[in-house]
């Protein structure tokens, strides 16, 4: 399959550390993550020297070509919330996994096209990851 | 014109008062704006007693009858960037400013179905709206 991964860049890389393992499970059941750099720790938010619309481009194609959207939804993040609304209105399924106590959009909590997993700990999205890619 | 506009809630309530600047001066004009309670300083990021579902199908409605989504994208929100794809999608004008010296997604400042206005004075952004308002 190929994974449309989605973690927060300029709105805070504070989890960064945890999509390194989400990106990772996908990869070691042999899953392509076509935005594996969004786990990158080494990443800035400046990004590489690609322009802003190159990257709208490559990203809306990676959407429209990816199996599943799989999405971080803990730290607030534009980027993310658009990648959800895209994927949902060209019939992608769509994950979306959040750190339990954080306050995250109700706009996207009420989105029922939207499977979410509330965790406590990067276990429970990892076995959900296992779960997903076994189906 | 009725308008939907697009400000963080849960992502951070910091710029509130240039919300309610922007929303007043649509209202000057003579506009509705549909989604005004995200311009009131009283709004609590728990919202009222209605459900994130109804959250969801009430803004989505929203977005499919306005004419126009004017969004400040400054502060980094998952239900910001959610709108503005999805209202892409139904081929709404957008407009989004912000805060010239922020680091906006570049997902979103390399969309040309945007248009831009990076503000360093609200009333920047009071004169755009006027403009939008007289076209």
């Amino acid at each position: 399959m190929k994974i449309y991964f989605a973690g927060a860049i300029r709105g805070g890389r504070q989890k960064v550390e945890d999509y390194k393992k989400m990106v990772e499970r996908f990869q070691k059941h042999g899953h392509t993550v076509l935005t594996k750099h969004v786990a990158d720790p080494n990443l800035t938010v400046e990004g590489s020297k690609v322009t802003d619309n190159e990257i709208y481009v490559r990203d809306t194609k990676w959407l429209e070509e990816c199996d599943l959207v799989f999405a971080d939804v803990t730290v607030p993040s534009l980027g993310v919330g658009f990648e959800i609304a895209y994927a949902e209105k060209i019939n992608k399924k769509i994950y979306a996994v959040y750190e339990k106590d954080k306050d995250v959009s109700r706009l996207i909590l009420g989105d029922t096209n939207i499977e979410f997993l509330p965790y406590t700990c990067i276990d429970d999205v990892l076995d959900k990851i296992d779960m997903i890619c076994t189906q």
